[in-house]
């Protein structure tokens, strides 16, 4: 188990301080744009860059939810790779967002898309990994098979 | 461990789709009442909907780990169970809140008691562990024994 | 794994019964200051406690990541003593922010030295795990040796 989730384990210290990094540009843009806490608004620009880092906590527990089954169940290497695509593509949000609200949309949609991949080769190999243990039944080995 | 944590990660990615579809309505939201991001403010469905998808976003760490804890050391099928229930109350709780903010109740309270009830076996399942790893004492088997 | 996580899993249902119960007091403060859900805004109290209670969901996930690495992958015990420390400064951090905003910083800044120290070791543990699999080299052997 240890072993064959050591990538996972370091892509997901690497996605956390990312999520921290985010969190200490929000901190900062408070001390450019003079928003004091609690406030949270009062800057378009404060703002912006408050609301990128809101959209990426919201989503960041689907991402390791997705990551962590996609590597165990499917393949480790590949959703790593795929981790590293993601948070490539958030970097490009975060940045893009804070600069104007539309230059969001590009790192967006491919966050999404690695989303969805992660999530839809999780669920395979769940499936797979299913109808091993319940009905005997491997998919895999049969395609690899033919 | 992946064999005896297949059940456990189904409905985890299923939850995340979950978390995922509702993340979608407050992107649908925003076109319908015109709330142009980074705002969140100025339409009253829209902040019902925004603030749904929100509470939604707090408590989702809380309920993975209370559903994990409860399937690796009380029972997977009761947790797996536990969890579809949940997400069943969420998805009450998310269109009640979307029509009204006194029809969220209901939902909530039924979200609330599922998480208390993951919380409390697993917090049995994990004190039966520990007493039986630390102490070489089995409560589950000697009530069994009785 | 469910025997050498099992201080992780505890102290991670600790924590999450903390984060319910940060909740909670921002539930209270609804009806203390008369905040009618959805509104967030509207007294200086409420929304101290509303971003306290938001700023400990934005950090959580990353909380839970490194807890578990560090545990996983350097040493349980610390890990798990840490995570007790985390929540002490969580506590002081919530409490202190609902009273003033300059309260909040003590708390804050032992939160942030603790998620520092748990991502420090845990990425520490993963390189040694990493180079002992892949590289046949352990340097944490070797540096007992010396």
């Amino acid at each position: 188990m240890a072993g064959n989730s050591i990538l996972l384990a370091a892509v997901s210290v690497l996605s956390a301080c990312q999520q921290s990094y985010f969190a200490l540009q929000v901190g900062k843009a408070r001390f450019k744009y003079k928003i004091t806490p609690p406030a949270v608004f009062g800057s378009p620009e404060f703002e912006r860059i408050f609301r990128a880092h809101q959209n990426c906590v919201e989503i960041y527990p689907i991402f390791i939810i997705t990551l962590w089954t996609a590597g165990w169940y499917f393949n480790q290497v590949f959703a790593t790779c795929l981790a590293l695509v993601y948070m490539y593509a958030r970097h490009q949000y975060f940045w893009g967002y804070s600069e104007a609200a539309k230059k969001r949309i590009t790192g967006f949609r491919l966050s999404l898309g690695v989303l969805a991949l992660l999530t839809v080769v999780g669920a395979l190999g769940i499936a797979n990994s299913f109808l091993d243990e319940y009905l005997d039944l491997n998919v895999a080995k049969k395609l690899r098979h033919f």
